[in-house]
């Protein structure tokens, strides 16, 4: 059993971002040289989530569609009340969506459906520059 | 320390199909030999979703109500209108969800509520068969 | 290689009752000597939820107006057409809002953003004493 940890750095243009980095995660787990075993994404962020989509140019639209139709942007947030830093709305579909997820390897392979990616998804109100942790445990 | 590896196989019937896998993992973990640790099940797929829930006839018609209120199925879908295959909520479902669930097990056994199940929701317009992993590290 | 466990103890007011846990999190990671890995944090229970948020009382009030927007107390559900004991809409937000988070800590660390907490997000209707599990593997 071993430990291995990197991080993956990037831009933002915003939101709702949704940049795909299901071949960072790749990479980390084969530099790892582990086979098997359990893989933590998470983005030290409450404006920010990670997840898993099919990213396509559909999808890309729905789900920061259905986040608006949730969560809407101009509705009133205590947040905005307090801070006036625009990006009430951020925080609550973060906390909503969750800014970790975890992901069994296999034979030194993240095991994903055929059509699905993971994804980091942009929720704050403003470009960023990101750094995510990738923790690996296993064999 | 050690891993261990296994998966689970059923058939579903399609939207809303909410299966408890509890019964599965308890089984898993046994089979392990291991007798504390994290246990992470992960459904590979962009149509479904792993969480917990009490597993009574009431809740499996109010999770299916409340998704079809959040995200409906007549809704437009840019994943509908580029790949024809009505399942455009599923996917916005899905990520909303979350594929992936951690849980911790002492003394042999995943520690959950007295009225909590681990459960696999198909959120995809057909039946499928799905294969999900159940990846173990711990002592 | 190394595992390690304890738990977290408190009482709650009832909805929606959002706890810090951020600092119980922390002294465990430091209690446990390990430096690096993954902590995963865990709440036994189908009617409540683990996420992070900035901790500030705008945000305290946003998230039960978003969580009482889309999942309605006074809606219909059939839990409670069964049941009777008035929470079916606290179950069904657990299940969107997850039992489990997974969070990598370094150097001894869990590593959040600036204005990132961990909570525990109780859910249920009534005031509760909750016991949250938090097992870790590192190194």
């Amino acid at each position: 059993m071993a430990f291995y940890a990197d991080t993956i750095e990037f831009h933002t243009k915003g939101e709702v971002d949704i940049k795909d980095i299901t071949n960072d995660v790749v990479g980390i787990v084969k530099e790892s040289g582990l086979n098997n075993g359990i893989a933590c994404v998470f983005t030290p962020s409450s404006t920010s989530a990670i997840t898993t989509i099919e990213y396509e140019p559909g999808l890309l639209r729905d789900l920061p569609d259905a986040l608006e139709k949730l969560f809407p942007k101009k509705a009133r947030y205590e947040h905005e009340m307090r801070w006036h830093d625009g990006n009430g709305h951020s925080h609550v579909r973060a906390s909503f969506m969750s800014p970790s997820l975890s992901i069994p390897f296999v034979d030194g392979n993240p095991v994903l459906g055929t059509w699905q990616q993971i994804v980091f998804v942009e929720l704050d109100n403003k470009a960023r520059n990101r750094k995510l942790l990738v923790h690996l445990v296993g064999e």
